[in-house]
């Protein structure tokens, strides 16, 4: 799974949410949690793409998705709900969430 | 100025920009340019705030407008477009922007 690259999406609208945090120094499951979270997010219906970058200060990662419906559903999926939990008690020090309608997009390639 | 924290936002509906990119390996005055960017983009009228990370395979850029005319005036700075021109043939390998309406949001802090 690719998820460290830009995301090849389809023409807007779709639908985009920004997730930003910063981290906690506490490691306990954090990368073997997030890897299984995007990965199921991968399979859900009405995802498009994922784009991650994390530095020092903070981390921002944009999911992208057909509609608000498919947004609503991961957001409720069961074992996504315990990896929250989770992220609120060890993982994240603060986190913002933004869900976001792509309007438009255009891009550039060396 | 701050750029590494979470901004801090009123209440949706606002404009979000996400710019997505792989840089190139020059750095012949990137990070000047880019903290020039931050500054001026600041002082737009409209702007809201930003957020930033970088890894060794991307980098996210989200900076939030209070309205669509707000983004296209920043689009247009002439010393914006100057340093777009030598992101495209200089800094990036590949970018791609999406010009996003926040329709909601929510965060959680410890």
């Amino acid at each position: 799974m690719e998820t460290s690259a830009l995301a090849n999406l389809p023409r807007p609208p779709y639908y985009a949410v920004i997730f930003s945090s910063r981290r906690t120094a506490v490691d306990d499951g954090y990368q073997e949690t997030a890897r299984r979270m995007l990965e199921l997010a991968a399979r859900q219906p009405g995802y498009l793409g994922v784009e991650h970058a994390r530095d020092a200060e903070l981390g921002i990662t944009v999911s992208y998705w057909r509609d608000e419906e498919s947004i609503r559903n991961w957001r409720r999926d069961v074992e996504h709900i315990a990896a929250q939990d989770r992220g609120r008690s060890q993982w994240y020090e603060a986190y913002e969430v933004r869900v976001a309608k792509v309007e438009r997009s255009y891009g550039f390639q060396s």
